[in-house]
Order: C-alpha cells, then structure tokens, then sequence
C-alpha cells in the first residue's frame, strides 16, 4: 500500500477543526501530510506546515499558491482538505476539483443554493471526490443504523427527532463584546450568511436523519429565535419536516442551552422498532423492537452489519471518538480514491442539500413557519 | 391533627390511575378514605369500595348517588378525587364544587374551553379548592427548579424545552384491533375529543413549563401527525410556544416513540444558568451555572428551597418516586383545607389554561402551523 | 377487606426512619395507625401520636406500656414495628413476640448472635411472624432477579458483586463534633457495637446477595479500616465471602465515599448470564445473556414473574422508590398475618445470619483476614 | 519538527492491540511508521509491514533480525514499541534498551520481579526511555484527576476503589475449547505465567491506583478464585491493598462478569473530595467536595490543570477514547525523546511494580489472603 498525500487548505494553528482533520487523516497511516496552506496569514501558514513536518516548498502562503504549485507536480496530493472560513469553501473547492484534485470540504459546503448546485455539477462533469464533512455519519453506531434501517430491522420509519444543542454561546457577554470574534460572527449576517446556529449546528442533524432514514428532506417550517437579543441571527432553531418518503420530522437546535454540552442525539422510529444514539455516548447504539425489551447494541460486538464492523477500530467497549469518526471519513475516501466505492461517504449533493435546507428554513421562519419546499431545484 | 375524610369516583378495579390516587391520598395518613363511586358499573363500584375499607353506605353507586349521598352528611368528605373518564370530569367537578365540596379533578379537566371557564368561575363563586392533578409539578426537585428560577438564580428566562414522548402506543395493531380498547379509544374523536397525544400527555408538559417559568403560554404553533394512518387523531406533535414574558418554548410529544419508556423531561435555559429534569430520574435536577460545571442537585440535600425540602420523605437519594409526587399534591390539598395555603398546587386556571392550549394547538395544526392565541378568553 | 391495626415503637418526631415506615404501612390502607410510643420522651411521642392521627389511650409512653396496653385489648395491633435505637431492638422484639404479636423489626434485629438465636427460637416458638426490615429486597426488580435466578435463567451463580457505599460520613468534623451525635454515635462500640459501616449497611448488601442468589453465606474473610482515625470502629470494609453453593461474594462498604449519595448495588454472575441492579435506579434490572446484548428489564413490563409484577404499583417507567419499597414489606406482611404465605419477607432468621456475618467479619478482620465461619451456630 | 522514526515488534495482522499503536504512534503524526518485525511467522510479517507502508528492507521477519538491521542505521528508530506475546517482552526489551533504544513495552512488562529489576537497571543504566503501557493513564481526565489530588484539592487520600471487569471470557466453552487460543491461553500458567486476569486486567487498575494518588502499593492481601473450573489460573479477584501513604485500597477485577463490557473504573475519596472515572465514560470526571454537590469535570473545559489540557485533543464534550489515550503516550515519548520531560510517563519502575505486586497477590491468595509485601525488593 503506497501512502496517498494529503493537504490542507485552513486548519491552522489554534483552529478548532484543524486537529481533527490532522488526526483523522493520519491515524490510520494511509495519507502522509505533503502539503498545506493553513493560515490566512502567509508567513505563520508556512511556518506551522513545516513544523508539521510538510517540506518547504509545499508550505504554501495561501491557496492560489497551492493550487499553482501542486497541479503541476507529478506527486500532487491525493485529496485537499478545505477547512477555511466558510465564506471561501465553494470558491476554493470548485477551483481545486476544477484542477482535478478530490476535495474534502468542511460544511457547509458553500454559501447559497446556487452554489452549491454548482458544486455538483462540477464534481460529476470532473469525475473526482467531492465530500462533505459530515463526520457524525462516520460513527460505526450510525453506520449500523443505516444499515439496521436499510434492512428494513425496524420497519418503515415514522418518524425521526434530532437535537443537536449546546450552551457554549450562552453568554450574552460574547455576542456583545467586539473583542470575542470566537463567538460574534456567528450571528452576524455579514459574515455568517442567512443562517446561524441552524446552519452551524443544525445541517449536521438534518444530514443524519437523511443519512441513517435512507431518504431525503421534501418541505420544512421553521421556528427561529434570537434569545439574546442582539443576535441578528438566530441562536435557536426548530424545525419540523417531512421526508419524501412521509417520514415525520423533528429537529431542535441551539447554542443557548446552557449545561448542554454536545447535546447531538437522534431517535428513530419505525412501525416494528426504535433506534437512538447520542454523540456524547458515540458507542453504544439503543435499540427497541416493538414490545420487546431494550437492548444495547456496542460498537465492536459480534454480528454488526459490515460497514458498522469496518469502522470499529478497536476492541469492544473500548471507546472511539469524535477524531475517529473523522478518520472514518479519511479511510473511506482513501478507499474511493483507490476505487473502491464508499456509499456512506457524505458527498456534494448532501452539501447542496443541507443549502437548500438553511435557506428553506430561514424562508419558512420568516413567514411564521409557513412549510417551504427543502428540496434544491437540480433535484426536485 | 384529625384526619380529613376523602372520596374517590372513578379508579376503579384495574384502572391505571386509581392505584396512584390511593397511594398518594393514603400514604401520608392525612386522608381516610371515607367513600368512593368507583367504578360505572353500580355492584362492582360498591364491592370494591368496601374491599378497599369504604364503609357500605359510603360505597356507592355513582356519582350521582355519591353527591346525595354525602351532601347531607355532617362528616361529609373533606375532599373529591374525579377519576374518570375524561368527557365525564367537567360535570363531576362542576356538581360537587356547586355542593361545596373541595375537589381533584384528573387531568384534562374539561372536554373544551368554555367549560373550562365555567369550572374557573364556579370554584371562585364556591370559594372551595379545585384543583387539577398535574401532579409532576409536585416533585420535590420540580419545586426547587420553580424556587430558583423565582429566586432569579439563573436569570431572565430565555428558552423552554420540554418533551413528554413513549412507546407505548406504538404497535399499529393496537390502533386498528377493535378488541384493544386501552389504545384505541384515545384517537378516535368521539371519546378523545380533538387532540390525542397532545390532550393526553403534552399538556402536562406544558403545565410543567409554565410551572416551573412561573409564566403562562401566550400563543403556539403546532405541527400534529398521525404515523400510524388508521388513526384520526395526532399520535405525535410538536408546538412551539411563546410565553408571556417572552421565554421561547418547544414541545416535543409522542406516543409511537417505541423505546421511550416515560419520556417526560423539561430543560430550561436563562441568562445566567441552565436546569434540567427527567422523569425516569426525579430525585436529581441538574444545574449548571453559565461557564461553569455542571452540578447534580439531590433531592433532601441540604440548602433545598423550602417548598422542595418540605415534599423530600426520606433520606438523600433514597429514590422517591410517582406516587410520592401524587402524595404530594394530597399533602398541600391537607394543607390548604386545613387553611394553610399552597401555591405551588395546580388549579383549575390551570387546567382552563391547558383545554386552550389543546384548542390553539388543534386549530394551529389545521392551518398549517399558523400562530395561535392560547389564552383562555378570560384570561386574555 | 378489614384493615389491619398497626403499631409503631420509635420513629419519633425528626427520625430518618419513621417516615418510610408510616409511608410503607399506610399507602396501601391495609393498614390503619392505631397505636405508637414514639419517642423515648414520654410526652413528645404521646403528643406525637396524637397528631399523627392516634387515638390518645393508644398514644403511649413507652414500649412497655404499650405492650401492658395493646396486650388486653380485643383489637390489639395485628403488627408492630420496631424502630428504635439498635440496642433496644432485641428486648422489644422479645417482648412483644411473647406477647403473640407480630414483629417488624428494624435491622440489626439483635447485639449479637445469641441474642438472634433466641428470637428465632421465640419467634418459632410463638408461631407469630418475626420479619426484619431488608426492605430493599422487596423491590420488583428484586424480586424479579430472584425468581430469574431460581428459575435458572442465568444458570449456576458464580459470583455475587455488591457494594454499599455512600459519603456521607466523610467529614472527619462529624466524628470528632461531640454535638453532632447523627454521626459520632455509629461509630462508638459503646453505642453501636461491635461494628460501624458493616453492620449498618454492609448487611443491607450481603442480606441481597442472599436473598437474590437464594442461598447462604457460609464463611468470609474482611479488611476493615477506619479512614478516619478517630473512629474506633471502621467506617470501611471489605468482605470477601462463600456461599454454601460455591458462589464467590465480594461485599465493599463506605462511609466515607464522598459523591457516593446512596451507592447500593449489585451483581450476579451466572454461567449463562449477568444481572445488575442499583438502587439509586431501582426500577431497571439489567440483565445480559451470555454471548448476547444487554437488555433492560422494566418494572412493570409485560412479562415479570409474578412477585414482581405483584409489587409494581403503577404503569412502567413511572418510578416507584423507597418508600414504596418499605411498602411492599408491609403488602407482604399483611398478605402473610391474613394467610397468605409469601417467601420473600426477610424473616428472623435473616436477621440472624446478619448478626453472625457482623461478628465473623469482626473476628476476620481483627485477624488480618483469616477466612471465618459466618453460619449462626444453630445453622451449622 | 522532524517527525521520529518508530519500529514495531509483534501486532500483526488481526492482532488486537497493534491497531492501537498504530492509530496512537500515528495520529499527531510525530512518529513515522518506519520499521517493524510484525509477526511471528516471517514472511507474513513482512508482507504486511509492506502494505503498512514500510519500507521493504525495514520490515523484518523476526526482531533479532531488527535489531540488527536497525543497530547500525544512523537512520534508526527513535522508538520500538514491544506488542509480542508477554512472555518475550522482557527479551525484547533488555536487547533493544542495550542496544541504544528507547523502548515503549506492552504489559506485562515481564513474567517475574527479577526480570523486571533487570530491565529498570538496563533501562537506568542506558539512559535510554522505557516505557510501559499504561495508557489509561494518559486520559486527560485521569491525568485532572492527578494534578487535583497532587494539589491538594481532596485532601490526603483516604481510600482509594478500582475495578477493572469485563464478561467476555465468561462462556465456559471458551476454556474447554482446544481451539479457541483467544480464551484459553490466559488461564494457562504455561503461557499466561503465575496469574491469569489479575495480571491481565487488574495490574492496569493497580497502576491508576497509585498514578492518581501518586504513591505506591506497600502490602496486599488477595482472594483469587477460578469461577470456570477448568481454569488454573484465577478469572476473578479480589484484592485489598494499602498503600506507602497509608491509603486503604480496594481493587476487583474479574472476566466473568458477563453483561460489563470494560468495567475499568476508579473512585478516590480524600479528606476534603471525591474523584470518580469510569473508561466507558472517559471524557468526564466527577468531583464531589466534602459538603457540596457532586460536579461534571468535563475534558476541554477552561481551567483544567496543564498536562490534562494539553492533551485534550478536540472541543468540549467532542469524545475523545482509547487510542487517543494510546497517542498521549505516544505524545509524551515523543517529547521525552526530544528532551522534554513528561512525568506522567509510565517507566520500568512501574512495570516493574506492577510484577512485584502480581507475585505478591498469588503468594497472598495460596496464603488465604495473608498480607504480603507488594514492593519490588529494590525498592523497599
């Protein structure tokens, strides 16, 4: 097995996502970091790339730089990580799939619908990756709800409910004080888009619920609430759907709920059983057939379907975590970059259609939760 | 401290609720349970009675007989449980509070809104007590979240979140079997009246809201679906409220939710802090001050507000559980007959408060999820 | 359904038990309060039992009295209930089994071992009922891993794990505070004997493991320490045991556990499956098979063997607590003075092998764990 | 950085520790994955170093072969990691320290005392690292856990509780089963050496006693019990220590606890708090001060103590699990060999500790139970 190479484009040093993706796409040892441009300041992106061990002159000061120097190497990466500020993702991953490079982006994808209709349409004519970093769906636990759920071991799905809540933007001293970009530009429309904790938080559970439900969001209405008050954007967001299939859904999310501290979980419910898993607990997935007891399903136990079993790492009961549900994603795109095909790696139409979904349900909250059609036009 | 004397109508043999009452009027030895109209079968009603200790005379019939009965007595009950079925609660009720007897009405405590005022009118002309049994708000650790919430120790609430969600409802074939009609009946229009799931369980979620806010539900929006299609009524529905004083507030409640066994719980978030509470676990509240760590608070820890030290029986962390919450409710009905005022009982605003909320919901549904008034007319 | 008449001595005004005692024999109404000395001070506990709803001739002075009164009456008390300090335990529960009444006693039932003998003795003798108040026993899902266990569900028991521990001695203040005798007296010889935490909750859990794997200790080895070393008797301990059957039984005990509110559990290990329970959570009985996923055992669901379903008071997942617990052992005593036989009431006997667990335990820890007969003499 | 160069002995194909070494050794990519001797079977070894990414003439058929292809490098492994069957650790790891190696072992670190006090005074001798993995401890939480008590934050300990039990070798046909190698081996003295599961398991709960409380075991008294009797060595125990400080400790562990997937836990309870941490939970630990609420110490929160921030990977209440402790102690190597001292790096001292303590609980429970010296003769 040759090592694929690896770079990433944002990540830098002090960044929240960036260890993750370093993480995951070296655990397994199948990427070698070769290259990167992980700071919007030049000089500190080149120095923290070598000192993450990439050579000097793949230690690029910005991503035009990058694009340049590596579409012309015989040895270019494999796959490009772009976990920029969210602003950029839709120009730097059409310009890089354009190249002909596979991309990983971090969400959301990109910016508006239109966008993100592009995005598909340049992937497909380009024949290379272009995922999505829906990492939670990565999860051995949320494989094996799929995969449970496709099998049909709980019967036609009547409803689904996610939360994904957290009260790490409860202090109304951050929105407020100029000096905390940490928090503020979440919910300033200048820099956050349409959206603020639904397209922060809330994609993630929307992608799941279509993820393990094995179906697509069809119309949606809306309940946003700014709860500190000099948010222009909403801190807390429900929104209720219907999956084309007539699943009910449900999904609550918030960034206020003080004491919660990654308070992502989803329950599903069929006609014959009932499934539910939280982030916090990532290993163990609860399961309910129909009049019958309760049973804890565990990551790494006998008799998983086989996605489920593939991801578990380690032994039973020994946990894995967040780091390795991204390195999940690395394995499988290390696979489909080497052709074999991965069906539960999140790819450009779920970014498209987690687009769709933020601006259907800022239309709908505008209109006191009128339900709005969640469907991007490519795909209606 | 002589015993006051107690009746019951309804919670017959084998009934769900009966069980409770006994045990929660009886545990204490504040009541002696004088007579009773137990069942709507006449014999089996009056045998029962006397297996459960009601001297002959005192075990009757009906309702009906139970009022004359007792009326004329000069050791008349001291109080009327009203256990019966749901259509028949608001003429019970208002008979009894119209012969000057202190009554505990079963929730719903009327089939609509109209009735509802009626019965608000009726106590306050009778200067007796009617109270409505949302008994979970008698917990002691729902208590302590009431006190501190009044004592402002989490700040101005921003956000209310409350579920109220079980399985047990579940198998479709309960629905459509004409022979089950412990299910059955509750989404069939003609017994249930307009709301299921809602009417039955949601609304003591949304007591418990407004409880614990010590505010009231100014408007909603209500998403209601039947998941199992052979049903008329909403077996699951979702309402987003606004509270008077502007608290945010979603209501999640389920009856096909198969694994959830009482799935009741309540999170409420201020400025300053966050609380939450689960049913299956009553005796901890979990709080969590804004940046800080997240505590467990122990019902008979010491420091407990008073209204919350005063219902916790026994030792810390001795659990305590649903009939001593119901035993509770009894234990301030002995107070305030006795003249000792309790507001933390439920009354009939309360239950008024709740048939709007059932009504706004409905209409709410209906149209798509447009906002609706919830307050009673009179309240308005 | 005559109500039995029911006596208490002890429990006074302020004490930790007498609460889950009046709760336990009242909920049900099978029994009413008829008589009380309640309080060593004559006049309080006279006064206090007048309050508490006695009539003043049966509200007594002391337990002597009591008996001089109760014992010439037509409607004497059908039980009375021991709950005074330790040391008086074994003269009145005597006394009144002499007398031919039936007893309650709170554990330890005795001092010591002869004592524990010659109420065996008596109690065979009078033909009356001795029982101990194990309460925990009487816990549905108790009850329900006991009649697993008999029914061989989780084959030959190998191993019984249980644990009773808790904090709430752990401020060396309290054993040094001579004003604060809550504590200081558990731990002086000359007031609690020849143990501390052993005797008082140790015998809880090895009294579990018992009854659950329905078998007997046959001999232990102890490690007692007193981590707090004022303490002349130890506030820790560790009991490693034999069962006649061959099952191997570790027993830890605390005080001094600090976090640790009510840390009573168990474990039992069989060849073909595990069952755990703990009573912070004592409505779930976990339960795995061997090779299988771990199931949750809900009180009150379908299917419970029948001591257990008997003992589940209301609909499932509404919990029921200690003082329902406490309950259950009066149900069962009241079943048992009517006639009706019900093997799982802790009896004098259970009571005995307590006492001679505690001093085995003594006498193997003041010999560095030697392993130590723990069989009363009269049971060898 | 340079990244360093690391070689692997043993974790070949299938086997179940090597993916964590490689997750761990990989993941921050600070070491590279540059040679290995992975299996005992050479050829196979080879291939699969191969496909791993090594280079051909790096990967070796055994690890005589490695030393000496890797001694005379100037490009040599700056670190070989030990995961061959127990009874070579102590070969392995005498030669490659000799040679100039640092040296990261698997527990145990050798089968007797006199080889471990050979490898401390190899390893002293040689200035070289040697490392034992005892990688709980580099949980972030348990890492808290030290700096608190080391802090003072709980006061001097009083008594310190850990269990490590699990049920998979609860199937008794495991034992019998000539061809099941996974169960059978481990309760073989041949092979496994003087103890079966507490040298397995509970030398790792031993090992956190004394990192946490920062002291070491002085005595113990053990119970050992084989429950499948075809077992020759024990597949539970139980063993009571104190520690130089005089700590009480208790310490169970077993592995026919059938339904306990990883029951690795530890509570430690000081004069003035409790600590709590259970492996299944990792991320979380629970702190109690003497009189106050029990709070959530989560992984990532602001204010935790240095060496457990630092090695907190991901945001808040993201999960971090095993094989991210696995790379903290791939961390700490990594900057022990650049010369940064990591004193939460477990040594040949403790390795070695851990023997001493092993031979003393056989010796102890032949002895029934006798308290026997746990110190390693060098080190009393």
């Amino acid at each position: 097995m040759t090592k694929l190479k690896w770079g990433m484009i944002g990540g830098g040093e002090g960044s929240q996502i960036g260890p993750a993706h370093r993480l995951g796409a070296q655990a397994d040892g199948r990427f070698e970091f070769a290259a990167g441009a992980l700071d919007h300041r030049a000089e500190e992106g080149r120095a923290y790339g070598q000192r993450l061990g990439i050579a000097a002159d793949r230690a690029y000061g910005d991503w035009t730089e990058m694009l340049a120097g590596e579409r012309n190497r015989t040895d270019r990466v494999d796959l490009v990580t772009v976990a920029t500020p969210n602003a950029t993702h839709f120009e730097i991953t059409k310009a890089f799939l354009e190249a002909g490079f596979n991309v990983l982006c971090e969400k959301p994808m990109t910016m508006d619908v239109e966008q993100g209709e592009e995005i598909v349409r340049i992937a497909k004519a380009s024949g290379k990756i272009c995922a999505v970093n829906y990492c939670y769906s990565a999860y051995p636990m949320i494989r094996q709800a799929r995969a449970m759920v496709r099998a049909g071991e709980i019967g036609k799905i009547r409803l689904v409910v996610t939360n994904f809540s957290h009260g790490h933007h409860g202090d109304a001293g951050d929105a407020g004080d100029a000096n905390n970009p940490r928090v503020r530009w979440r919910y300033d429309p200048a820099m956050a888009g349409v959206s603020g904790q639904f397209a922060d938080c809330g994609i993630h559970a929307l992608h799941m619920a279509g993820f393990i439900c094995d179906d697509t969001v069809e119309k949606l209405s809306a309940d946003f609430a700014s709860t500190i008050p000099s948010r222009v954007l909403e801190d807390d967001a429900m929104v209720n759907f219907r999956m084309t299939g007539g699943t009910v859904g449900r999904l609550w999310t918030s960034s206020v709920a003080i004491g919660r501290q990654h308070g992502f979980d989803i329950q599903v419910f069929g006609e014959t059983g009932g499934l539910r898993w939280a982030s916090e607990q990532p290993n163990q997935l609860i399961y309910t057939p129909v009049g019958g007891r309760t049973q804890i399903i565990e990551k790494g136990e006998g008799g998983l379907h086989p996605d489920a079993q593939r991801l578990s790492r380690v032994s039973i009961a020994h946990p894995e975590g967040f780091p390795l549900a991204v390195a999940n994603i690395y394995c499988d795109l290390a696979d489909a970059i080497n052709g074999e095909a991965r069906d539960g790696l999140p790819l450009a139409p779920d970014g498209l259609r987690s687009m769709a979904a933020v601006y259907a349900a800022v239309e709908s909250a505008k209109a006191d939760g009128a339900w709005v059609d969640a469907r991007p036009p490519m795909f209606r």
